[in-house]
């Protein structure tokens, strides 16, 4: 057993199945992937890694293995599944996520299950006598163990908002102990025992806490979003190519955009390292906004760069210079996560929790379109991009 | 300065003012006054007192008042009033409370009121130049620096939620620098900025999730039920006197109450001392009664013993041993809380926080009547007991 | 299994052995003894009690026999052991060991041995078919296992001094899970792994850093030694009975004391529960004084009296309100600790750690003798007591 | 004032000149500087870097004057000094300190104060009042208040220690409160309270145990050893200049290592990517050998080379894959530390401490010479190069 000391769980043991897996280079690039992109551009602290909450997911999904009593086969599997659901992570995580879909037509979760079809990775797992497919399934939060790894209350939710707080110094209320010890297996798929929903109930409003402080933090998308211009200027000059984005770590990236001199990939990746960011300009809650046109123009990059370009010919500036920054809309599935009655009964945890109904509006509130722009054009903007965005999304 | 050193502020410093108010014996006997009451018999860590408490309240009163930059006299007022507000506290705390209101005819408050009238607390403060009259405004909630004692985001609630989880062992997510540092004093009163609103909703969701947790846990309910019943005998059959409650710290009532042999005081306060409890054996939520019907029930003792008497002759067993436990309907007044938007306005919290506006009626989850009985007879009780309460109550 | 929360170790698992233990009167009488006496008055955060301390012990037990892998018999004993070893203790903690010896003929080790010979706790072990005279044994720190419950890194210590870190507020470096897990069973005994040296050692210079901080803080002692002489004052009047001290908890001992008036010691209890404490008037090491004169005075009551009196004498004051305060000598009985090098060669901790080997002669440094005496005569009390303790013990 | 989160401080505060400082991009490189070079091969979490701890120590020398009540100009400047003393550090940390000794002949202090002489950081002090020279002096540990930012319990350390226990997982019992409040400026320079000598006790205590337990932990070691010896392999073969070296930070020197493929230089950088370490097959206490032998040789990187040779030429592999570690000799000189006296004489903490005399010789304990080689070779290593040392060093 392998003993490795981490600041969350004290200590994570690795079997041979673990440090197997964790030796190989997928996994060992992990750790220069900062779990939180670009957040330490706000959160000094936050250089944690892919790596360390892959183990940590590991270890909660032993616990939980334990707590359930799964058959060996079972519980080796979703702790494989645990260890490995972030392999396919671009540079900067979430990140590379637009470029994954604009440039090779992907997801992370799709290069995930692509190193688990080929590879040393499925080697690894056959030789311990795991199944890769099963350990696929459960990535894609599949059969009755599914929403272990993939689902409302999972083990990949309990580390990462763990960890993000132990590194950000965000304050929050999670009772871990609780959430893996008090899980049951019903027919219909993991739940949570009753007299544990408070702590339920906590994982979900604490998600909603670190979107509105961390993960859509004004600044932090800032950070997020110069750096995926900067690489769509170098894929598209072919400076760099699309095909070697889910190999990069974030050091290869960063070093290289430094050196991609032909467009302005270089200028902006050295604004990023020098913390001399775009400011956000407008910041717009989505409600001012027709749905459909929201909803268009989030899954169009073509559209954004239109709109980019008309309010940086309205500003002055290059349009290379203004982002129209639209997150995904909130979608909390609470429907997913079930509770077992004391009675017996096994229902939607909405069904029981007034406060989880209420967390998907509350979502919401903190859902924002944003215009950035240079620091000499932000007090300039809002009179110009305003009536821009008026007219093509009200 | 007189240092303190304390878990939740590290160290706590007490000027002349705060250091003459603390030797004086009422303030000392809160040393004897365990915050959660009866909580230890579930959370065998929650031994603390209203006295640690209470300078607790003083240090978040003086940093408040630092960011806030109040005038000296303000400030100390307002540190005297954090001090102060809990000194009308009886026995086991909120224990006493229905006793004061059956007894007394008077609230803890009032008694803390009183306290600040005459006598050596007023001496000291006038000694110090602080008018005892500002202090108790304040500790009534009332004018421009009221809320900070006695609102919806006081110093009060700050420093009990994060002490009650620090000696629980309750994980929660409370950030008291964020929460202490971005006050502002607007005309319509204390207002916290927009850009700390997380941090004000994630108080008030601690809140409730201690509700849950602590305050209104079953089994602390039942000893706080069972000592009050005790008191009740003792002061019915005039072994001890009402106007004594005040002056009692929880060991002379503990004392006392084992040794009032004329009723069955102390055969309840021995139970309490060997953790031989009543047993819920009914807990249903609020809403599967008639609304007027619990409000009268809650505010009247005769009710609730009527009842209890007609459930102990349906189980055979002495009323003395029944209790129908119907906690004070919850109050959520958020809109006493205030923010501060980015462009100046200031709005009531729940204008602006969806979250917020959801919690009033989340409290209600958990707000439950309970039929506490002896252990041999839970079983049989809810048969029995059911069909009385909704006789009475549906 | 039963679930107890705890701020310490989370959540404490009792099985039935355990829980049955519980109910016990005698470890119920536990939750009302402070596990550091009077250690409130100078951390008003220290109110934690015996019972979770021996809640803390039993789980840490638990942990070290999973990972010893003990026979499920040897595992069980462990744990009671852990469980039973402080219930001999008599109200506030430590404060009543000279009592126990001076009127009882014993130590509170002695009276926890007796209450696993006969009565309710060797029947409750002997149910669960485990033999109390094993127990009896693990308490004493005999046998193989011996070392896990008393011993120099025993689970006893390890829970102490977190849990009163936790409480007073002192930060402190004890890493309980390396402690724990890095145990191994050798024919020596105990013996923790090389590898986990550091660990180890940080306990050790844990302990000596809270002797400090705490345990021998000056006004603890003071504290401890008011309540004492107020005890032998209600002693030797007969207002209390030696036989009643082992079944009183600290609100009895402190109710009656105030409740004794033949004595001053109803005035000594009275002016501890308001902290009008007797002041330390002069501190110094007792390197200063004959060795063998130290010893004596230590162990003799009488002599110390006689001192006492004297200087009440020269400050014209009455006797009772003089104390000369002489702390056990410091014993660091390190040897009995062992290390498995990763040779498998067992030595004792100080052949390896220059650092223990250290700590005896450190720890001399905070032992003191120290003479307390009424506020009034603290100035003047140098001068006076200086001389006589210089006649008598240099 | 900017606001900046800090998992150690909550929040850190930036006035001005803090926040002009902190743009610059030399301070802004210091991002991309792991605060433990390789740490996170061992450590998972350990990925914080010299950025966070340079505002760390920032604030820290805040509080620090404010205790000290200093001038408002000493303050700064102290202040300032604590920002900037890591601002020589290269790539990885101490991992390059070797690197600036034998190809620059200068160290990461004397690159701080080149940096306090000319460019942008002097004209940004000057700009805000400071005087670059009084920081300088400050930064080398001169002057009254020289031992605040370069001393044995400075601000520095205080972070670090702090700061690397959070991110490692390491538990530490440092009480910054204590030591940042209880300073006061004497004739003889800083020093702190009798009171809180514990606390400085323990922050030296812990200063061994993090060197144990971290910063001479044996994989830790390899890491650094093995970049090290890239860079030279690099530098050597003109891939890199010596006079990149303190521009570069973590990420170029990974990127360009992996690029220099002249020599070994990036297959010991994939290596370590890869964390395909080297093995430490022999580790022996320094006091094995004589003491003048191992001086030398941890002076001369010559000397080590030639024993590296010999050790490969007898286990038949390269003499890259070899390495003889000897860290430098440790040093505590705790006599700079002083100790004010409630007498109000300022002694060194030695003579009043017997725990601190005692740690100069136990932090040899953690002294080690070390010998690392090919994973293959580690069997054999023991038996091939003991005799070599041996004859070379005993």
């Amino acid at each position: 057993m392998l003993r490795v000391r981490d600041p969350i769980h004290n200590y994570i043991l690795l079997d041979e199945l673990g440090s197997d897996l964790v030796d190989l280079p997928r996994l060992q690039r992990l750790r220069r992937i900062h779990q939180l992109g670009t957040g330490n551009l706000v959160y000094p602290g936050a250089n944690h890694t892919r790596f360390e909450h892959s183990l940590g997911a590991w270890h909660l999904a032993g616990r939980a293995a334990a707590a359930l009593e799964l058959k060996r086969d079972d519980a080796r599997a979703v702790q494989a599944a645990a260890l490995l659901h972030d392999v396919g992570h671009g540079p900067f995580s979430h990140t590379a996520d637009p470029l994954y879909r604009d440039y090779l037509g992907k997801s992370h979760e799709d290069l995930a299950i692509e190193a688990l079809q080929k590879g040393a990775i499925p080697e690894v797992l056959q030789r311990h006598g795991v199944d890769p497919r099963l350990v696929a399934d459960l990535v894609r939060g599949e059969g009755p163990l599914g929403s272990l790894v993939s689902g409302d209350v999972d083990v990949d939710r309990m580390d990462y908002l763990v960890r993000d707080s132990h590194y950000t110094g965000v304050h929050i209320g999670v009772d871990l102990e609780r959430l893996v010890q008090d899980l049951v297996l019903t027919p219909q798929g993991i739940a949570i025992r009753e007299s544990s929903i408070t702590a339920a109930e906590m994982l979900l409003v604490t998600r909603l806490q670190m979107y509105a402080a961390v993960y859509l933090h004004r600044t932090c998308r800032v950070g997020e979003r110069m750096i995926e211009r900067a690489f769509r200027l170098a894929l598209d000059g072919g400076e760099i190519k699309p095909e070697d984005l889910p190999r990069m770590d974030d050091l290869a990236a960063t070093f290289l955009l430094r050196h991609c001199t032909k467009s302005d990939a270089w200028r902006i990746m050295l604004a990023v390292d020098h913390r001399k960011l775009l400011k956000v300009a407008l910041e717009e809650p989505m409600g001012d906004y027709r749905e459909d046109a929201i909803t268009e123009l989030a899954a169009s990059t073509k559209r954004q760069q239109a709109l980019e370009a008309e309010i940086a010919a309205a500003l002055g500036c290059s349009p290379v210079d203004v982002i129209v920054d639209v997150p995904e809309p909130p979608i909390l599935p609470e429907h997913s996560a079930r509770v077992v009655l004391e009675s017996g009964r096994v229902v939607d945890v909405d069904a029981v929790s007034s406060l989880v109904r209420g967390l998907g509006v509350a979502q919401r509130d903190h859902w924002r379109l944003r215009v950035m722009v240079p620091a000499a054009k932000r007090d300039a903007a809002p009179a110009k991009a305003g009536p821009i965005l008026q007219r093509h999304l009200a």
